[in-house]
């Protein structure tokens, strides 16, 4: 299933996009795709419905993150080998992680705001986990039943706050609008191989990312794994697992978001978003 | 005013301490201590209650995090000059900024476990400041205006996993119970000066901890402020800010934690918390 969540900013409903790629309305089902929804049995129940008895919506609403109530929002750092290269960074040991702050995220198209002050914004296309059920301490073999399914990310990340204003990342990688997630919620069993799937970003209308999650340094069942181990993961989590090459402080020479660009970006099956880039504004 | 939750984990009702020190149940006038309670109307409104006309509650009551609801737990790093003087580190240019995950928040009381592999698990007793105002790009004399009141936190850290696996902390800060929280959220109009509070805290009654609020490098309105310019900061986020000398890790020899210790910490005026240190267990 595709699952989206559409609306005003707050005010979302639950939804689906169905087989002909029609969004139809899930409110008179489910209150919410929240985390009451994202266990293996609420899905599989949600997925005997025939879709065709579900109204259509009409037009195309806004969409918002498809999740309501994510708790944490995770993020891996330099996990593909040829972004980690690009960089000239060490390829990691371990996976690195960090946290992007719960207000960061924000619907698929919804525009990305630069922060007063912004100097280096960066784009990151990413493949997103979102969690399911419950995890503590998961084996490898084990952690992929934890998934309820995958989403795109963009880890929009300012760089000058990140790398320059002390040690820790948090503080460029959680700014408002930094998170934008979506268009779908795509559930596990529509993935066939999560480690195949190819990744791209445009900025107005050039390719600056092309990717495959074949070159992940840390495979999605390592990173839930390991990432079990140093906290609970809890059903609504989000997991930001890295980005290919190509993004703009790793380019020569560097670009950075300016106001009035726009980004396109998607992974194959996950659907695509598109977003502008303006000042910040007050919400 | 001093508002707490009690009950068992999960379900908690609200309360609060009366001037007499007795717990006196809440959840006839309010729902819970959440962010819709922590503005200031709302809390003045709930000042205006005459607390003799709240029922009292029987025997002693396990303490849960006295917010419900927390969306952002955040860290300020190396924030005493004092502290940053005995880990031999140079004190900060600005506020260091970590987070720690929603899901190592507990009560002030409840055991803290060592999570699997641990070996240099350690203390921080901190000042906690909890937002009762949306806040974005506030300034360093208007900060105070958007805090809702201040508590007592113990940042716990696994110093193995923050510093010795990667460049980034988040790994070795939010483990499952490493965030203790409360016993009480004392209202900000009981707090005369933020900047002059004595912190402790003991490890099996010797005492390992002391300072004070006037030793930090950031005050707190100055890390609100600055915090404010790089997320928004929403009613119910927690910022631990920074702790005093004396921690496990800076000690010659080192100590951490070890099953059976037991922690008492605690700043004038914002309670104190006690916690036995077990194994991990999964919950």
């Amino acid at each position: 299933m595709k699952l989206v969540r559409y609306g005003r900013p707050g005010k979302e409903k639950p939804g689906l996009f169905d087989e002909e790629g029609r969004l139809r309305d899930l409110s008179g089902v489910v209150a919410d795709i929240d985390a009451s929804l994202l266990s293996d049995k609420a899905l599989r129940k949600l997925a005997k419905i025939d879709y065709k008895t579900l109204p259509l919506v009409r037009g195309t609403p806004r969409l918002g993150v498809p999740i309501k109530g994510v708790g944490k929002f995770i993020g891996i750092g330099l996990n593909y080998a040829d972004h980690a290269a690009e960089t000239g960074a060490t390829p990691p040991l371990e996976p690195i992680v960090f946290m992007k702050a719960v207000t960061c995220l924000s619907g698929p198209d919804d525009p990305v705001m630069l922060p007063q002050g912004a100097k280096k914004t960066d784009w990151e296309v990413e493949l997103g986990v979102v969690i399911g059920t419950r995890a503590q301490y998961v084996t490898e073999e084990d952690a992929l039943n934890y998934v309820a399914g995958y989403c795109v990310v963009n880890d929009v990340s300012e760089r000058s706050f990140q790398l320059e204003r002390g040690p820790q990342w948090d503080k460029g990688k959680g700014c408002d609008t930094f998170g934008p997630v979506g268009p779908w919620l795509v559930t596990r069993d529509e993935v066939i191989d999560v480690q195949r799937l190819d990744l791209y970003l445009e900025l107005n209308g050039k390719r600056m990312q092309t990717g495959c999650t074949e070159t992940m340094i840390f495979t999605v069942a390592q990173i839930v794994s390991y990432l079990s181990r140093f906290m609970t993961l809890e059903p609504g989590d989000i997991i930001a697992t890295g980005t290919p090459p190509g993004v703009g402080m790793a380019r020569s020479p560097q670009r950075f978001l300016k106001k009035g660009d726009t980004l396109r970006l998607g992974i194959a099956g996950l659907g695509e978003q598109q977003q502008d880039v303006i000042a910040y504004a007050s919400t």
